[in-house]
């Protein structure tokens, strides 16, 4: 078995917890917190202080750290990393490379494996990208999200005077997926490729217009979307829109001969994108396991990994029922 | 640059050449042929008989052995994989743990790397299964194939008494691929999951109604499924179905947790197989040259290869543009 340990108990936590369950070679040993470790409620995982996880080395072999890209990611990553084989989610996309460099780093003169930017996008998105572009060398790759709610949107909306709770769904434009698959010239611009759709519950007495006003202009968020605004009440929010769904895809398009063109796309629908999440920092956390084994260190990235370390599955099995 | 060869010129051999021109790291310095090498008109390719193929070690990095499943490959490959590294796209099923077998014995005994059944199924849509299960444990897997002509069932199709010619294609059933991305319980049986829709050209003074019968009939090929017959002139013929797309889709559908559905779907839409399916070869030969020249041995498949071999980018440039 392998054993796993989730740094951080927040969503993402949470759903790796959940996939590690749905697992048969892989079993969570126990769980970081920076709160009281009494005070947390896990699904089975025995908790413990973040301060006390040295004791654990030797007891686990792939840490997942599970908090955010923005705040603690980019410490904690080579601090954890110098202990543990490691998985994270990083996904602030210019620092990439200082994050990559920095856990290479560390783990190198651990000893160590540290995978970065698994998820699904980054994650399996970005190795469709690759993929995409590597069976078809000439055409383009367009990446759409949705549909799927934005919690970054959702929060910008929750913070206009007024507004006592929101929901913002980015949602593809379908003509401009189409065009895309059949490699047609199709400009792509944030309008073009997608709208967004918010769920708004006002404050009593708000002022409805103004707050669509200032949804509907606001920079970078909204104005350079095509944006609709659905006044709804706190009981149907809840009861219409309570889900954390998400997806989106990848597709290339390319040209083989004069005329003729092939597509590829990769489709995600995700009831929940967290425990979807998880479920891809745990796959990854597999082929960590198994490529530390072989004496791998430093830092990689899912680009990285074969479908053969991700797959409990032996070479074998996977020739025979899977090829 | 990487010196691929490609052995045999048939649609395959030619969509592989025609891939060669898209790259700017690989380049085609050979094609063999069992045919008179100068009765071959290649799109530029330098033309030499199969029985000259040993002239070409160190002249050449990877062969790429375009010849059939049933007649040629199985053959072929241990010869090829003695003096050279190989990719084929090997695709009798039930004889690939045989052809594997066989192909790691000749390659490592040879100091050869030879990669199996590319394309794209098996191919691109095996890795996809694989993926798919990785990331979803709990949950079930389904390919669909088409819209696309199947030159299989257009062949029985010809071989009726009355037919002068026809075309096939297999068709999804939209209802069924739903059903199963929404992880809803649906039957997958051959009628349930594809359609057949047939255009024929029936000979002057043929029983149109009796050729109708026997392909609706015919076990195997058609008797299990819905099958439609239109027929059609040899004009209509040329003019309408001249083509050879094909595609299909592979569907993984899992639960996170209870009610929580999450769906992975690889589809692709091909303006020609042969094109696309060369395509593949030539990103698989890219991957064998680099793990080749690693020092690996033996037989190996798609599963066993990172994005990162398969693209002509550096690993730096794939995390910075990529991820």
């Amino acid at each position: 078995m392998i054993r796993v340990a989730i740094n951080g108990y927040g969503n993402l936590g949470r759903g790796a917890e959940i996939a590690l369950s749905h697992t048969t070679d892989m079993e969570c040993v126990a769980v970081f917190t920076r709160r009281d470790p009494g005070s947390l409620v896990t699904q089975g995982a025995p908790v413990a202080h973040v301060s006390d996880m040295a004791d654990y080395v030797g007891k686990v072999d792939v840490v997942l750290n599970c908090g955010g890209s923005a705040s603690d990611l980019g410490t904690q990553g080579p601090q954890v990393a110098r202990m543990f084989d490691t998985v994270d989610s990083f996904d602030t996309h210019a620092k990439i490379p200082e994050h990559f460099a920095a856990l290479d780093a560390a783990a190198k003169e651990a000893g160590t494996l540290a995978l970065i930017s698994a998820g699904w996008d980054p994650g399996l998105f970005s190795m469709l990208r690759v993929l995409g572009e590597s069976v078809l060398p000439t055409g383009s790759t367009a990446t759409f999200w949705g549909p799927g709610v934005s919690q970054g949107h959702s929060d910008a909306i929750r913070r206009i005077d007024g507004v006592a709770d929101a929901k913002q769904y980015t949602v593809p434009v379908e003509e401009t997926v189409q065009a895309v698959k059949e490699g047609r010239d199709v400009e792509l611009t944030p309008r073009t490729m997608h709208k967004r759709v918010c769920y708004v519950v006002a404050e009593e007495g708000a002022d409805q217009a103004e707050i669509e006003r200032q949804i509907v202009t606001m920079p970078n968020y909204f104005a350079d979307y095509d944006t609709t605004v659905n006044f709804v009440s706190a009981g149907e929010l809840a009861r219409d829109h309570a889900g954390i769904p998400h997806g989106g895809q990848v597709i290339r398009a390319g040209q083989t001969s004069e005329g003729t063109t092939s597509s590829v796309t990769f489709q995600l629908d995700l009831g929940s994108n967290p425990e979807f999440t998880g479920s891809v920092l745990v796959a990854a956390a597999r082929a960590v396991a198994r490529k530390s084994a072989r004496g791998e260190t430093g830092a990689i990235t899912l680009f990285d990994v074969s479908l053969t370390d991700l797959s409990p599955h032996s070479a074998e099995e996977l020739r025979k029922n899977y090829l």
